[in-house]
């Protein structure tokens, strides 16, 4: 495929079950960078296993999960989080001794809960979430580039085999990631802020704005890069995969909504009662949060020229 | 400065009220398409004025607005909205008979209400709204190229002179922006939809993750680009600015607000009960609203391979 590595591969055979955006990313970059001596892909469907050969993104590809896994010295899970029970149940049996699970699901304690039970003895399993997406979705929106200069949280469990997160992370740092170690019920929480929050809102003033008249809606559209587009483009994000999110960390995302929701409505007071300085208050303050995104390399931005632009100083007035 | 045109440029003399973002955007575009015969500048102070001779955005620069807009055929605010009525009032015993007042703030009702009042017989107000920006301020963040390919809203009020419609028309589509006739308070309910309210949700969910603990915050912004680096972007935006827009645009915004909240809360209450297919369902629906940005060439990307990418092809399931 890509290259042929002349040193020896970090891991023998690395099976990818669910080949997205995800999981094709991660075949690229495993391909690029040497790590994989073969990539075994899964799809449910034989149709799927032929689409995933044809885009070389495998070497072989099996429709039953147990097949995939045989022989494997790392298996990743690359699927909505909702899928992960049955598939841990089905791929179990071809499991290997002595092989690293692992997973790229944006919740951490409901996958641990949907596949630990059925790993077995002597099976190594550290659960993890690359910080690294696009609004594109299946095999053909994957590139090799996609885990650069991004985070992988990795949440294994108490009494996790040192050797195998050793190993799991140097796969990722080699993909170009700086991995993090963090407990599963922080990660949850901290995602259902920076991640799961977004992504509900972004869903919702999308849909808010889908329910307009006809006319309106047209209109909503045309005039979209006066700030709506940077929800479409959120809004846009696989929908079984975000249902499947939803579901599996209500907790934390009901918490954070609810604090979403009474600032919100401080601030429809404040614009109700002309509260500007309220309003100004708040909206310098957003300002600063920024600059500590920006700072970290972490930002993206739409300005044509600069792609990551590193300026955010205190604003001029316009006036000035 | 950048060009001098070999033909005799649309307007003598422009007069631009306040030079920040869009002001020195639109003085760059002037000079490169040679739209100006000369560009005077107008900021607040002696050391606001210097900066933008030394940015060469003007011929010239004046604190006083009656001395700005002198001689002037064209004058356009470009300044917080709620700035305008001092300014009109201001600039208004300096404008000359057959001039053109404009200005591009987000609101236009508003404008109208406070501007209108103050220009004196023979002078022609067509007020207007570019379709465009960045999250950065002031006179240095302007760039030629930010009205290209975006839509530019004018809303003259009835009875407006036709000629001067139509010259500050052309105006804009010499500046690659596409020139759209609107009635003042439909634009002002477009806008709330698809700009005020966005912001107002960005600016908020930034806001709810400054105040969680420093510990959980530093993290936020770590890991922000898994979906919070976006609002962060537009939570950036001129905080004077976006007051001015809320508290002049109350009751539009406060009304697709309304909307909103009551779409949020269905949400929440469909991830509080677990209905999976309410989420799924909505989540396939947003889908359908990004590939009409798509389509209209509205939309952005983060995606580090291809600035404007077209496909939003309907996503393959992860594990198909």
């Amino acid at each position: 495929m890509n290259q042929v590595p002349d040193h020896q591969p970090l891991f023998g055979k690395v099976a990818l079950i669910g080949v997205g955006l995800i999981g094709s990313s991660l075949a690229r970059a495993l391909h690029r960078h040497g790590l994989a001596g073969e990539i075994v892909g899964h799809a449910r469907t034989e149709e799927g296993c032929v689409r995933l050969l044809e885009l070389e993104l495998c070497d072989s590809a099996h429709s039953d999960p147990a097949e995939a896994v045989q022989d494997a010295d790392l298996v990743i899970l690359c699927v909505p989080v909702s899928a992960n029970a049955d598939l841990a149940e089905a791929m179990a049996p071809g499991l290997k001794r002595g092989a690293i699970v692992s997973d790229v699901g944006s919740v951490k304690q409901a996958v641990i809960r949907d596949v630990d039970p059925f790993l077995p003895e002597g099976v190594h399993f550290i659960p993890g979430h690359p910080i690294a997406g696009t609004e594109h979705s299946g095999p053909e929106a994957g590139f090799a580039e996609l885990f650069e200069n991004r985070y992988v949280i990795l949440t294994p469990p108490p009494g996790a085999d040192e050797e195998a997160l050793e190993k799991l992370s140097r796969l990722w740092q080699a993909c170009g990631s700086t991995v993090e170690v963090m407990d599963p019920a922080h990660h949850d929480k901290v995602l259902a802020i920076t991640s799961h929050l977004p992504h509900l809102i972004a869903y919702t003033i999308v849909g808010t704005a889908a329910n307009l008249e006809e006319s309106e809606r047209r209109e909503v559209v045309k005039y979209s890069a006066s700030g709506f587009r940077d929800f479409t483009r959120i809004a846009a994000s696989d929908p079984i995969m975000w249902r499947d999110i939803f579901l599996n960390n209500r907790e934390a995302v009901l918490e954070m909504l609810q604090r979403f929701s009474e600032d919100i409505t401080a601030l429809q007071r404040a614009i109700r009662w002309g509260e500007g300085e309220t309003l100004e208050s708040l909206f310098r303050h957003t300002r600063e949060i920024r600059r500590g995104v920006v700072e970290l390399g972490q930002a993206g931005t739409f300005d044509p020229r600069e792609p990551e632009k590193a300026s955010t100083a205190e604003p001029i007035r316009k006036e000035d």
